[in-house]
C-alpha cells in the first residue's frame, strides 16, 4: 500500500522479545540500536531453489530487517527456473517495482473490474516495470532453457501476498466446491481437480 | 484501503465536466454546491436482478455521488438470489463492513500467504461481518428458496473490485494458457475450460 | 475521518485483556484469531428504543467487532421515532454516508465559517446521504405517525460522536454561564435553561 | 488534522490563476516560485480589533500564505478583549496548539460523546495549551481590563473553523426551529431568541 | 512531516510509566486523563540563553507536553542573539511556520537537487515564513546589537531536527575523514578543521 | 516519506502534455493507458560514467515512468568507482533500503539530534542495509580497484535527495559565508574554499 503509517521518531526497530501486539510491531529502546539492525546478510546474490511453479521469492521486509519497522519499504529477489513463473497474486497492501537482472521475463496484471484488461510486456536485462497496488499480476521466464533473476520492491515493510490458486483453491480448510463451482462456472470435478 | 488521502476542504464535488484527470477527481466552484451533490435517489429499498452467480451489487461510489469525492466511503446494497454468491473478490482499496437486512448469507475470507486460512460464517438477519482490506473474500445465500440482501459499507470513494474468476480467466486479452495452467497445475484444457 | 493509519499486517483484532493503552488497540497473537472476532450477533433487523429526542443509535465500532482495530471503518443502524431526531452534532473523525430503509427523513449539514450554509434534503426509502467529515449535521424524521429507520457508515474504527447540546450545555463540569452566554449572545438565565 | 496529504514534491505553490479545483490547490510551475511564495507581512505583532464576542483571529493559511500547499500547518494571532472570547468552536481538519503572548486565558475543550467531560485550564503568558483534533473548545479572557494575545498553530493547509453559535442559531438558511427546540430541549422562542 | 499518523480516539496522552515503545508513545487510560496532561507552563514569554552558534530553541513537542501524541503538531519559541542564528539544519518529519516576535531575521531555504536553489527573505516582527518539509533552512540575526525571537510551529508531534554542522562534522563517532574530504571536495585537514 | 497520498483509482498515469501542476501529476485518460506506461528500458543492467565524487545514480521515479505516479514507489541503480562514493545526502520524502550488486560498500547513517549517532556497516554482496526517512546518510566503495554496484528502492514515486555538500555549500545563489562560517566554526575563508 502506498500509505504505510508515517515514521513518530527517527526508527522504531521491532522488539523481537516483546509479547505485546501492535499494528506493525512494538520497538526496542532506541538506546539498544545498532547498525545491525539495518542489515541483512541476505546473500540476495544467490540463486535460489524453486518451487512447484519454478520461483522463489526471498523477501526482505520488517520480519527480515527489524529496523524496517514503520518505514514502510520491502525487498526481495525472485528467482525462475526455466519456464518458471511467480503466479498470479496480489500484495494488499503495496505496489511493485521490479528490475531484471539476469534473464528474460514475460509480466503483465489485470485491471480491475468491469474492464479486466490485461496489460503485459516482455522484459530484458536491465528493464522495469510497475504493478500497481492490489491487482493481480505475475511473472513468467519464457526461456525453456535459461533461469531469470528479478529485484523488486514493495512500499510496504509488510505488503503481503496472496497467491490466487493456493487462497482459492488451497485455503485450510477449503472453501465449499458449491461456491467455487458456481464462481468459477465450472462443474464441482473441475473444482475438486484445482483443489488437489 | 483504511486511507484515502483526507480532505482538504469541507468538500470536492465532483466537477463532471472538467477533462482534468487527477488521483480522486477535480472539482466543481464550491460556490455551485448544492444539497444534491451529497444525494443519490437510490432506490436501495428495491430488489435487483441477478447476474450469472446469483447476486446483484449496487455501489453508491464518488461515480453516483459526486460529493464523495475526498471522502473516503462508499456504500452498497447486494442482492442475492436463492443459492447465488457475491463470489471471490479482492477491494484493492478498502475494507468492507456488512449487516444481512433479509435472509441468510454464508461469508469467509482467506488470510495472505503462507497460511491461507479460511475463516467463515454464518449470518442471519441483522448480524455484522468484516473483510479486511485487500484479502479474498465471498458471500454465498445457502437458502435455495429465498433470497438474500445485504447493505455494505467500504472505506474508499472508489474501492475497486477484483473478481477472481473474471480476472484471471476472463481478462482481455485472456493470460496465456501456458501461464495459468502452470499457475493452478493442471492441464491446458482445464484452463481454456475456466476461460470460457 | 478519511484516514485512519493503514494496517500493517492483515489483521490486528483488539486483545480485551492487554492492560497497554496505544492509537487504536492493541491486539491479539494472530495465531488466536477466529471469525468470531470479525462478526457481531447486532440484531441491527430490529427496533430500538428512542431517547429523549427520539432517536437511538446502535454503532458497530471496533469496541463491538474486534477485528475492526486498524481496518477504518463502522456501520450503525439508527431508528427515529415519530417527529424524532438524531440531533445536531459532529464526527471528529469521520465522513458520514446513510441509506434510509423505512419511513422518511429530513437531512442536513452546515457548512463551516464563514458562510455556515444549511444544506439539506428530504430522503425516502433507499436513497442515500453523504455527511462530510466533521461538519455538524443531523436527521429529523418529520412524520408525526410514523418511525423511521436508517443504515449509516463511518470510515473510522471509532469516528466519534459530539452531540451539540450536550457537549455545549451539558458537559461534566458545566462550561462556565459567562462563557456561554457571550457565546450564544443572549442572557445567562437562557444559558442556565439550556443547561438543565 | 493530524494527516494533510503528504507533499510529493518540495512543494505545490498555489496557482491563484488556474479554474482547476482540486483536493487542497493546483499549483504554479515551479520554475516560477520565488521567496515571497512562502511569505506573508502579516503584522502578527500588530493588536486587532475584536468582533461581537470580543475577539479576532488572524489565520495564516494557505490563502495567505501560497507556498502552504500540500505542506499541513498554518498560524494564527488571536486578540482578545478585557472578558472578550474565542467562542466554542471546532475545527474539522486540525489540532490546535497554542501559546499566550499577553495576559491571561481560560480555555478548555470538552471530550465526545458519551462522557462529555470539560477539561479546563487558566493560562498565563509563557504557558502552552492543546486542543485535540475535531473537539468543541473555546478561550476566554477573564480579566475586565486588560486584552489578552495568543499565538496558535494548526495541523492543516486548511483547518477550518466551525464556531458552535453561528453554525446552529446562525446558518443559512436557518435550521427548523422545529428541529433545534427539541435537540436543545426547549421551547421554540428561545430558539428563535438564539437565532436572533 | 505533512501526515503524522491521525489519531484514533479524542486523545493518547503518553503514558510516562510504560516500558513498552510504540511508533510514537503507548498511552495511559483515558480515565485518568486531566486538563494538565494538555498544558505546560513553558515560560515561551521568556528570553533564553544562546548556544555557541548564539541561538536556542525552546521546543514543546510530545516529550512536554504528553496529550500531543497523536495529535501531529509541536511548537517552539527561537531566541537569537544578536548577530545570532539557528544554523542550517532540516526536521526529516515537518514543515516549519514561523513568525518573528521581535526583531530582523534574515531566513532562507535550499530546494532538493539537481537546482539547490536558495530562496532567502528578510523578515521583521509580524512576518510569517514557510520551511517546507525535509528543506534545509536557517535563520540569522543580521543585527549586531539586538537579539530576535520568533515563534515557530512544526507538524509533527516530533519533527526532530538534524543540525548539518553537528550530524556531518560532528557525529560519534565521527565519520571518516576520507568520506567527507572526497564528498566536500576539500583536503582532509580542513575536514579535521570542521570535525573539531 | 513511508506515506504517499494512497491511489484512488487502479492508476493514475502522468499526464504528460497537460499544463496543470498538482501535488504529484495530473493523470492521463485511463482509456488510453498502456502497458508501456509501466515500462522503461532502463538499462539498470549497464555500468554507468561516475560524477565528481565517483559515483552516479541511475534512478527510476514518476519522471521516468508515468504509471509510478499516485503508486509510492522508485528504484534506482548506483554505480561507485573505486573508492568513489554517493556522498552524504537526505531524502527529504523517503526511506531507502539498497542491496549491494557487485563490489563492497561502507554504508551508514547518523541519527538526529541531541545525539547525532553514527551506525556504519561494511557490506558485501548480497547484503542489504535500510537508511530511515530524512536522515543523512551515504555509501563508499573502500576498493581501490574496484567498483561497486547498488540497487536502491525508495517508498515515494518522488523521493528527492539533497547532496550536503551541494546544498550547503553550492546553493545558487550562495548563502553567505558569514552565515555558513558561523554554523560550521571556521573561518570565512574555509567558507570560502568550500564554496568553490
Amino acid at each position: 500500500m502506498a500509505s504505510d503509517p508515517s515514521p513518530l521518531q527517527d526508527f522504531c526497530v521491532v522488539d523481537k522479545n516483546s509479547p505485546v501486539f501492535v499494528n506493525g510491531f512494538v520497538c526496542k529502546n532506541p538506546m539498544d540500536v545498532k547498525a545491525a539492525d539495518f542489515f541483512k546478510a541476505a546473500e540476495l546474490d544467490k540463486p535460489r531453489m524453486s518451487n512447484k511453479v519454478g520461483s522463489n521469492v526471498t523477501l526482505i521486509n520488517v520480519m527480515q530487517i527489524a529496523g524496517l519497522n514503520t518505514l514502510g519499504i520491502s525487498l526481495a529477489r525472485i528467482d525462475y527456473a526455466p519456464l518458471g513463473q511467480n503466479p498470479p497474486h496480489t500484495h494488499p497492501r503495496a505496489t511493485k517495482i521490479l528490475t531484471v537482472l539476469e534473464g528474460t521475463l514475460y509480466v503483465g496484471f489485470v485491471t480491475s473490474n468491469p474492464d479486466n484488461k490485461f496489460l503485459s510486456k516482455v522484459l530484458n536485462k536491465g528493464d522495469v516495470f510497475v504493478f500497481p497496488m492490489g491487482l493481480i499480476h505475475f511473472q513468467f521466464n519464457p526461456n525453456p532453457h535459461k533461469p531469470a533473476v528479478a529485484i523488486a520492491a514493495l512500499n510496504s515493510q509488510n505488503p503481503g501476498a496472496i497467491t490466487i490458486a493456493n487462497a482459492v483453491f488451497g485455503s485450510k480448510p477449503p472453501i465449499s466446491d458449491d461456491v467455487l463451482a458456481k464462481a468459477f462456472q465450472v462443474k464441482k470435478n473441475t473444482i475438486d481437480w484445482l483443489q488437489l
